[in-house]
């Protein structure tokens, strides 16, 4: 069984995050996800984004599922926590968990299943070994 | 076994919806379903948000769970479906359904569950008799 | 001295689009100009954004100035008016003015310089005569 | 003739910011200065909004002018600076410039207009001179 490593990027709440109740609204905690994700890509995977581009691949998002637990507000910061769940024939789940610092309380956890795409066409491709083995640290 | 009505918003993809893949962005498509919850709260259930508001109660979500089936793009328009699948002691499950407009095919579809709160205390409260009986056609 | 024609869009406040103060988002109204402009390069110009991206061109703003009169809200209603106000070597200035629906109540007005630009480059370009004479209705 | 000094924040492009060019998207950059100017009011000038919000006071942007020099794309790194150009009765004028990192080129500039309305009428009110002599540094 294999077990991958949790990275970690600190987040600020923006202002235009925040929605009618005062919290951050609902759909950016998805957001939050996918920027520590680019950032770790980059700074921990050492396969940023742009190589996928320059590639001609893309990440598209095939399904993501969410808990809310306690909402963020105007000026809070945070950590989220990510990490590669288990691999498909063709991307990967990445499970998630948004801690208010400096609490470390849980905001709200989850995952996306995402799917590796030729940019060309659209369509799903193979992941290929050495993205995988990149990935599986 | 109860079966709730479903009901239906047409809407319009908007420029600013659109990623860096040049489709909607992913976590747009739960504020499509928002916005269609919101105009069908009114439209179809004679209870609209500012009523909830006025009666210092609000709806947290508290999970959602999406299945992306094929991506809107720009200029794109949907038909955006919802209903309530059940009801807990302190809201509900709103299921749904987003079709491009107008071949009907499927963009995704998932579900979200709400939590009806006391505005001034953030807490759940148990979902009122005479709420639920307006939300049970 | 050339006046161009005024076109109207009719669009409605999303809920994800209000702000901490229950109003609509202040960087949003510049969102209703840029859906109301598509929808009339479109349907009024007849030269929508996609004909542009097909001739490898893209529009870029290039400044933008706003003056705010009073907000929407959750749930209201808008017309946004936007017209050519003249054309510069490269692009033109588009005026805009934004209504509420039914009270026709302004709520802010101002304009937006877009530059025509190659998108391979990123550079402007020099408006070509059969853009500026389809856009001189 | 006063001079105000001039706060900077840095900030990186969220994914989420990047529009079909595969820019930040034009209205996001005065979500950067919004976010900038919390960070400052809090960091720079020891009255955070927080401390508005408990007098029942809110800034509203009255009015919004921006040049765009060049776009910023993902991945990208900004400071924004900001500063008070001056005074008006109910508030004040915000210059600002952004430049991208680590080169310091220009990305675009502006000022805001913000008057301070009572929260309860949504009226703009007076500056009160102590508001005033602690944004006169």
């Amino acid at each position: 069984m294999n077990v991958f490593s949790k990275f970690e990027t600190e987040l600020a709440v923006r202002p235009d995050d925040i929605d009618l109740y005062q919290h951050v609204h609902s759909t950016r905690y998805l957001d939050y996800v996918l920027a520590a994700r680019f950032d770790q890509m980059d700074r921990c995977y050492h396969l940023p984004m742009t190589a996928f581009t320059a590639m001609g691949l893309g990440w598209y998002m095939a399904a993501a599922a969410l808990q809310f637990k306690r909402p963020l507000g105007l000026g809070d910061r945070m950590v989220v926590r990510t990490w590669i769940e288990h691999f498909t024939e063709t991307g990967c789940r990445v499970s998630f968990e948004i801690e208010k610092l400096p609490t470390g309380k849980r905001v709200c956890d989850g995952h996306c299943d995402y799917s590796l795409v030729t940019l060309q066409t659209g369509r799903a491709t193979c992941l290929p070994e050495e993205i995988r083995a990149k990935y599986s640290v």
